[in-house]
């Protein structure tokens, strides 16, 4: 127990690129936003933060939902807090399943003791809407949920279909977008989704530790009917939603500098607009693709299927998966995925999220990677950056 | 749904001086540490901060567990992972209630379907072990559960009795140190705690955000020998240790620059010393008391029982409770706190926490609420600073 002080250093963690499954790269304007001083969780001057925080939420969340609001933990707090609001014990649940996300979603729910109806796809996959609509027929969900963007394949979830099936069978339609707020169009009024939730390390480039959240009034109603109490104090949103509303009922103080941090990465993407911020991130991500292809290397999602802001890139032939991602990590101070679960030592996951989807990044991502992969003897195609660069020549970002 | 971008402005949310219930002045250090860039959560730089993070968290504790971790949420959220996490359907659990935060525990025991055994106190006053030493007699219970540090009251709860029942009657020993982790001495090896949790923003001097946690080998036993699942997925200690142990095996994206933040504040911490600390806190809130007392107002709580951290002044006859914080915050941009509950409009709550713990405050604060209520017409004694001054002089800090 006992140490000497000065034995630990001035925190210097670097400067990495941040090319992973995330956290990506925070802009400098919302580290410095961070570091404003902190004041107390009921102050006027915070409350007025907290009003704007959502007004810039729901702008990027395309709602008018009154409960749109960040949870006080990282979006896997987020993925808890639906659940145990929207299911009480007994309720059958509905959960798609492509994707090492999923699976969590099927692991909370049945710790809530909900009865779950798990539809599957091959990892890599969309799921496929019929199987949904069989999965449902003659029964009555509470809920079904989705994730937008595998985190852990890259695939990209279209939601329109399911959103449809949801409305028929009476169920609240719950969907993950972690990965894909603020670098998708996500408009859950427009879509007609029930509940969603994120984090704020990914596309909305802001240090992990929020979960943006929202509630439509349909969800905010089954909350309200509940027959038994959330399980969860922490994340009880009836409780909540009094001290991020008029009330200002105090229940946990609030995370105020992250909250600051989030105002300002969320300030940034109104200042860029939506639609242009989808167009940056798409084409990177083509320009990435094509770089990767000229090299020989493909990807692990059909085209079509893929998400902009996260891409699985398979492993060739000869390269020695810890040992690239070392070099990329030592050399170039950048940092990718490896693969989760079945997909470990078979992908790499190269995210292009926020901030980090950058022309800058795409090209110093492919010129590393060429030379890892030659320096390690694996036979690569030429010209990837050429390949690259003519996609950015072809697209009006 | 439609903003303007430019209408929102940057971020100022002034410099409180933070004597409320927390949170408390952030040190410029800790800010500026927070602001670091980012990395990854498996970046083996972010692992060795994490290591570090965890050997000040034990040195503050006062103990050898292996897991002393930061929970990713508020102080809230590590009262309800020691619940989750130690108690199941059924088991009994004995809370003992002198304020809000005994309430809440009692709330999240109920939650989760323990069987309550509540011992009360008037809130002001500390609970009577020989009421907890019949409440468990010829019981069973798994947890004995009690706050150290009321922060709705300023009651200072001893602890050596109450573990000593714990032990005796076979329950894990649970202590809420929100508020006096880091300004009182709390040793959990040399008393015997078995569980005990914290937040960042009270006497560590950290945003708020985080809440240190520590847990005792027979408390992971408990864990390890559930026969249900942890209701929560996200406070699941048995998943989180695996990331915060030698595994390293991915859970959640941890809050790395709120962790950047916690690790500052106990490195300041670790140079002070505790006891250098203790005492700080002692004179600070003697001096305090000296010059309230002079003013002819009253403690809330009797003397011997009081935390030095957080004081609850009784509002004079004739004051305005409202009209005296809005001068505070407004003129002298100074926090303090209202009454919680039964004792709303009757106290005040000045905190002297961390780094807000200084005679700079002290005499701040006298000197703000003397030159007040004069100005609201409440008559009151004379010769608040004198005292105080005499406390600083009497004292060696």
């Amino acid at each position: 127990m006992s140490l000497n002080a000065f034995d630990f250093r001035d925190i210097d963690p670097g400067e990495r690129v941040l090319m992973g499954p995330g956290p990506s790269d925070v802009p400098a304007r919302v580290l410095q936003a961070m570091s404003a001083p902190c004041i107390g969780h009921l102050d006027p001057v915070f409350l007025s933060i907290m009003d704007e925080t959502q007004q810039l939420l729901r702008f990027l969340f395309q709602t008018e939902n009154a409960l749109t609001i960040p949870v006080s933990g990282t979006g896997s707090a987020g993925m808890e807090t639906c659940f145990v609001n929207l299911v009480e014990p007994g309720d059958e649940v509905v959960v798609c399943v492509n994707g090492v996300f999923g699976t969590r979603m099927v692991d909370i729910v049945n710790r809530l003791g909900g009865k779950l109806i798990r539809v599957d796809a091959e990892w890599g996959r969309t799921i496929d809407p019929e199987l949904v609509r069989q999965a449902v027929k003659g029964r009555h969900p509470k809920v079904l949920a989705v994730v937008h963007a595998e985190t852990s394949t890259g695939v990209c979830q279209p939601l329109d279909d399911l959103c449809a099936i949801a409305k028929e069978s009476g169920a609240l339609f719950l969907v993950d977008m972690v990965t894909s707020l603020g670098g998708l169009d996500v408009a859950l009024d427009r879509t007609g989704i029930d509940a969603a939730y994120s984090g704020t390390q990914k596309c909305i480039s802001c240090p992990p530790g929020l979960s943006p959240l929202s509630f439509s009034t349909a969800a905010m109603k089954v909350l309200q009917q509940r027959k038994t109490p959330v399980a969860s104090w922490y994340l009880d949103m009836s409780m909540v939603s009094s001290y991020w509303g008029a009330d200002r009922k105090y229940h946990h103080t609030a995370p105020i500098n992250m909250i600051y941090a989030l105002r300002e990465a969320l300030r940034i993407i109104a200042e860029e607009g939506l639609e242009a911020r989808f167009a940056r991130h798409r084409v990177n991500h083509r320009a990435l693709v094509a770089g990767v292809e000229a090299m020989g290397l493909s990807m692990l999602v059909a085209e079509g299927e893929r998400l902009p802001m996260l891409n699985a890139i398979r492993i060739p032939e000869g390269a020695n998966d810890l040992k690239v991602r070392k070099a990329l990590l030592n050399d170039f101070s950048m940092e990718i995925g490896g693969g989760l679960g079945a997909l470990a030592g078979k992908v790499w996951r190269v995210g292009l999220m926020g901030h980090a989807s950058r022309r800058r990044n795409v090209f110093l991502f492919l010129s590393a990677l060429e030379t890892i992969l030659k320096a390690q003897g694996v036979s690569i195609g030429t010209g990837a950056l050429e390949a690259s660069a003519r996609v950015y020549d072809a697209m009006t970002v």
